[in-house]
């Protein structure tokens, strides 16, 4: 039987082990340091904890000690900490990585090189790896609207494989491809990439509006909501992450499909990002809200503290101006300066025409 | 004082009412045929049925009736009717259209022209018009993400007037913005157009994942819904958007924006389309559904058997092919020739590579 290893057992990494599962793989579910409690309950009881179903039949968890064990053989390692996590996941794998053996990013978020320009993690992982095989690992990454309990209940979902490789992603896909994961490929990996990270941040913008509702006073007598502000501010993400993804050197038709809108949409639906924006929203400060939700991962805010340093070293490059992505700099301005939510409208749209008022 | 006129006193074009009474309009609301409760609720109880509140001070509501007194001297006028109403709108406003005055039309919709081809509203209704008027009024249209009860409530909304004559908008913004009606302007009038009727469609398409999910039982124990099948058909509905409005000579532009995913992320919050939807995902027949649903305006619907017919004509012109809009062309099928629902996966995300299963 085919081997498959799952570095990181949060969330979306152990739902990868049901269409792996699904298609016969030998799975192995290694959790970090920080998944211990969640491979105890999967080896005690049979149930993952976070997922709350057990483990697919083929599957089986590995504490991140039994790691060399756990790679041995397989031919595709899915790697699926958080982007905080990947210079740790790098070491932690370069003893085992060979050439012949993919590696399947799930990680959401974005880096800065060493020259402050913005980079998609799979170039940081490979930039983190020893010369001898720095370029010489198959690396690939998954974009579009995925929630991770959905796949583990075999709901529809519809991602991309995104590489510079396009023989690599016909390979991974033939690999995971399964009647309920719908997969396509894209060798757009900068767009997928910048699409991936930035729906986060844009979402912590959507979910401003709730809490500038619950600081109204919530719906009004007649039930008037605050969704035309909402929709406003989805539609201003869709209009400004496509200007990121082009200074970024990516293509524009990632944003209007599965990575952009599509994976926006979806994790606008709720989520630990949401409840972020409706506290900002309130008008809690940044440093009371992150308390408020202390020990849960926001990748959200780690891709706006990456973009506050990043953005300004695309203007000077020339590549995309803050005040063509006003909500986008608000948002880091909010993260990373504690600023005032104030929803920039006045340089909304910007290339559309607006009359002055 | 300055006089406007709205005809049509259903949600939205009563909702315009707010914004032009809070700028100092005298504003008449003219109720049609099907509006005569409304209209004299407004007047016997000062008390608006749909919209659950009031009228705002300065406006007064007029019934059909009184068409001729309330146009009397207006310097703008709003057609607020639904989209099956406008034969019938521009043969009542005939008598008293003036090129001074322009018409700012909030319906959404598509019509057919005589050869069969694809027609957006405002030149729907100028082909309506008698020779001597016809091309001499000037008509612009709304689009963007706009509940009628949350403009009503004075909630900020962001709104796109869309004309090919630019000096028109500027004119029309400068008569309606307010600082909680957001105005852009777009001489892109076939795209917004285009974008603001095909968004119903696309939205039926979205609501099929919520009666797919109740005909599956519903969440599962560890609370899976179907959010990710849902933003797959999201993204695949901008996808196609964008190839509907190229094949209609419309901007691109308008898709990403405020008109196209905008306003369809406003429009899947809920509302009748949704319901539609639901009941057909679920299984029902369309004849069976609409007749659930009996006595509702569907521009949904409306705008489905419209591109029934036009999408061949468009095939046959070269403009796009209907298997390059499978989604589309699959609620066609539903509402037009009743078939069966049947997600189309396999033709999703056209011109981007996928490998075969």
């Amino acid at each position: 039987m085919n081997k498959v290893a799952i570095l990181g057992a949060g969330f979306m990494g152990s739902a990868m082990a049901w269409p792996l599962s699904d298609r016969g793989y030998d799975v192995r579910l290694v959790g970090t340091h920080l998944d211990q409690e969640i491979i105890a309950s999967c080896r005690r009881k049979n149930w993952h904890p976070k997922l709350e179903r057990p483990l697919p039949t083929g599957a089986k968890a590995y504490p991140i000690e039994e790691l060399p064990q756990a790679l041995e053989g397989v031919e595709l390692i899915i790697q699926g900490v958080s982007s905080a996590g990947v210079r740790w996941a790098a070491e932690r794998l370069t003893p085992y990585l060979d050439s012949r053996v993919p590696v399947l990013a799930i990680t959401k978020g974005l880096a800065l090189d060493q020259a402050g320009s913005l980079q998609v993690l799979p170039d940081y992982f490979n930039s983190l790896l020893p010369n001898e095989i720095r370029g010489r690992i198959p690396l690939a990454a998954i974009g579009g609207p995925c929630i991770a309990g959905e796949l583990a209940g075999r709901r529809n979902t519809c991602v991309v494989f995104a590489s510079r490789d396009e023989i690599l992603l016909r390979r991974l896909t033939s690999l995971l491809q399964k009647d309920y994961y719908h997969v396509w490929i894209s060798t757009d990996l900068l767009g997928v990439e910048v699409c991936t990270a930035l729906k986060n941040a844009f979402v912590l913008g959507i979910a401003l509006s709730m809490g500038i509702l619950e600081a109204a006073g919530g719906p009004d007598a007649a039930q008037a909501h605050m969704h035309n502000l909402a929709a406003a501010l989805f539609a201003e993400a869709a209009h400004e992450m496509e200007k990121v993804v082009l200074a970024a050197g990516g293509d524009r038709r990632s944003v209007c499909s599965l990575p952009g809108v599509g994976d926006m949409y979806v994790t606008a639906q709720g989520g630990r990002t949401i409840r972020l924006g409706s506290l900002l929203g309130r008008g809690v400060p940044i440093a009371e809200a992150l308390h408020q939700l202390e020990g849960v991962t926001l990748e959200s805010v780690e891709t706006l503290r990456v973009m506050h340093k990043a953005l300004p070293v695309l203007e000077r490059a020339g590549k995309v101006r803050t005040d063509e992505v006003p909500l986008l700099w608000h948002l880091c301005q909010i993260v990373a300066e504690g600023a005032t939510v104030d929803i920039p409208w006045d340089r909304f749209f910007s290339g559309s025409q607006q009359a002055r008022r």
